[in-house]
C-alpha cells in the first residue's frame, strides 16, 4: 500500500480482494504454504502492478472478476520471481524483512516459488482470454531470460544497452503486460491497447531506474537492504553509467571499463559513496522523469476520470518515492 | 525412445518434432539455455507422455499442431520439475548422466527450471483451448504441492494413503492430464474424455509403482542411479509397505512404524537387500499389473486401430521394463 498516494476507496477494496485471493491460493494445499504466503504478503509490497490493472480496468469499465484474477495472477508471478531471486542472490532481507530464503531451506524456497508460479498460471487461465494468457506466459520467459543474462553475462557490463534490456526484462516487461492485459480484458480498441502498453512500459522503466538510484541514495531503513548492493553483485546500473562518463580517470572506473569487476569491499564502499553525491544521481533521476512524462503522455487521449487522475498521481508517486 | 516397443514411424517422426520444438525454445534467449536443453534432451527421456498424447490424438484424428504443442508443453513441464527436483534432492545423476545441478550453480539450475516452466506455459497457451490451459496449470500446482508434502510431511510416512497421494501428485497427475488434454483437443465426447483420463491416471500409477520397484531390484546401470535411493531419502514406497506387513518384528521396521526414520547407512543397505528378495516385490508388481489392466479396460470402447494397439503395447511395456 502506498502511504503518500491517495488511493480511491473502491480501488483499495479491490487491492484487499487481491491480497485475500493471493492468500487463498494455499487453501487445500500444504499448510506451510499458507504460512509462507502470509510472510510474503506481510512483507508489504506496494501492489503497484495490481493497482495499474485495477485503475485501467475501472477507467475502461472492464469486467471486475477477470481484472481481479489478472491482478492476482500478476502479483503472484511477481512474488514468485522475488522468492527465487532472493534464493539466487542469497538475500537475507527484502524490504527490511527476513526473506523466505533466510528462514527456509533452498528446497522449500524453490518449491514455494514454483507453487506461486503454478497458482499465477491458474489465475491467468481464469481470465478466459487466450491473448492475455499467452502474453502472461511470454512475460515470464522474458523475466527469467533476463535473470539468466544477469547471472551469466551482465556482471560488470558497462553498456547502456545491456542496462536497458536488463531493466526491461526485470521490471518494465511485467508493468507493460499488466497495463496491456488490463486494456485487452476491458475490450479496449487497438490504439488504446497500444497506448496503455506503452504507459506500462514507460512507468516500469522509470520505476526500475528509481529503484537503482535508491540503491545509492535511499534511506536504508526504507529500502530495507544495505545500500550499494547492486555494485557489490557486479551490477552496473544507471548511476554508475553516468558516473563513469565524468570519471574516466578514476582507477576503479578504469578497471571496470577494462571488464574487471570491483571485488574489494572498501573500494566498493568508497565508490558507492562517491556516486551517491555525484551528478550521476540527478542525471539518472532526470531519465526516470523523462520516462514518467512519456507514460503520462500515453494517457492524454483518454477522457478525464478519477481513475485517470489516480494513474497520473501514481506516475508522480513513482518519481517521488526517493524523497 | 523405447527400444523394446514398436513405435509406428509417424509417431516416431512426431516425437522427433517434439524434441526439436523443445530445443527451439531456447532460440532467441541466452545461449547457455540452449546448451542446457541439449544436455537435458540427450539424457534420453522415454517421451512416454508425448507418446500417449500423440497416439490418442492420432486415434481420435485430432489436429496435429495443437497436439504437438501440448506434447511439447507437457514434456517441458516434466523436464522443468526434474531439473528442480534434482536440485532439491541434491541428485548428481539422473538416468546415469550427470544432472544440470551437478554441473551448474543452484542459481542457474533454478532459473533453467523456471525458463522451462515459462516455455511450457507458452506452448500450453498455443493449444488455444482454455480448458486444457487451466488443467495444465492446475496439474503443475498438484505436482509442486506433492513435492512440498514429500519434503515436509511424507518422510518415513508408512501409510498407503499417503503413498498413493504421493505417486498421484508425482506422476499419475501428469499422465492423466496428458491423456485427458489430448482427448479434449481431439474433440472427443465427454465419455471418451473420462475413459482416457482414467487410462492416463491408471497408467501413471502403474508407471510410478514400477519406478519404485526398480529402486529395489533394477539394474543400476539402467536405472542410472544407486539402488535404495528412496529409503535413503526417507521415502517409504510400495515395496516397503508390503515388506512391513510380513516383518512386523524386524527392529528396523519397528522403529520405522514408530515414526523414526532409518538413518544408518548400513541398516538401510541391509533393508534394501532384504526387500529386494522378499515377496514385497511380487506384490508391488501385482498392483502395478492391476493398474495396467484397468488402463487397458479404459480403451475397450474405442474401435480397433493401429494407435489403440500401440497404446495397449505401451501399457505392457511399462510393466515389462523392469525385466
Amino acid at each position: 500500500m502506498i502511504s503518500t498516494l491517495q488511493i480511491p476507496s473502491n480501488i483499495q477494496e479491490d487491492i484487499n480482494l487481491v491480497e485475500n485471493l493471493m492468500l487463498n491460493q494455499a487453501e487445500n494445499y500444504h499448510q506451510d504454504l499458507k504460512s509462507a504466503l502470509k510472510v510474503l504478503l506481510s512483507s508489504g509490497g506496494k501492489r503497484i502492478r495490481p493497482m495499474i490493472i485495477l485503475l485501467i480496468g475501472d477507467m475502461l469499465r472492464g469486467e471486475k472478476t477477470k481484472l481481479l484474477n489478472l491482478a492476482t495472477a500478476i502479483e503472484l508471478l511477481h512474488t514468485a520471481t522475488l522468492v527465487h531471486d532472493d534464493l539466487i542472490d542469497g538475500a537475507l532481507l527484502r524490504r527490511g524483512i527476513p526473506t523466505l530464503n533466510s528462514k527456509w531451506s533452498p528446497a522449500a524456497t524453490v518449491l514455494t516459488g514454483d507453487f506461486l508460479f503454478s497458482c499465477s498460471a491458474v489465475l491467468a487461465a481464469k481470465t478466459n482470454n487466450l491473448e492475455v494468457i499467452e502474453l502472461f506466459s511470454r512475460t515470464l520467459t522474458v523475466i527469467v531470460n533476463g535473470e539468466i543474462n544477469q547471472l551469466f553475462t551482465s556482471r560488470c557490463n558497462t553498456s547502456r544497452e545491456d542496462y536497458e534490456l536488463r531493466i526491461y526484462a526485470k521490471t518494465a516487461s511485467l508493468f507493460e503486460t499488466s497495463a496491456k492485459s488490463a486494456a485487452i480484458l476491458s475490450n479496449a480498441n487497438a490504439k488504446q491497447i497500444e497506448s496503455l502498453r506503452k504507459f506500462g512500459y514507460s512507468l516500469g522503466m522509470a520505476f526500475q531506474i528509481i529503484d537503482d538510484v535508491l540503491d545509492y541514495v535511499g534511506d536504508e531503513s526504507k529500502v530495507g537492504k544495505p545500500l550499494g548492493g547492486d555494485l557489490r553483485q557486479g551490477l552496473v546500473t544507471l548511476p554508475v553509467l553516468y558516473y563513469i562518463q565524468d570519471h574516466l580517470d578514476n582507477p576503479s572506473i578504469i578497471r571496470l571499463l577494462d571488464g574487471k569487476c570491483i571485488t574489494e569491499d572498501e573500494e566498493i564502499t568508497l565508490l558507492v559513496k562517491e556516486i551517491a553525491v555525484s551528478d550521476a544521481i540527478g542525471k539518472s533521476l532526470n531519465d526516470a522523469h523523462e520516462m514518467v512524462l512519456q507514460a503520462q503522455s500515453c494517457l492524454e487521449s483518454f477522457p478525464e476520470s478519477e481513475e485517470k487522475q489516480t494513474l497520473l498521481a501514481l506516475t508522480e508517486y513513482i518519481i517521488e518515492r526517493n524523497k
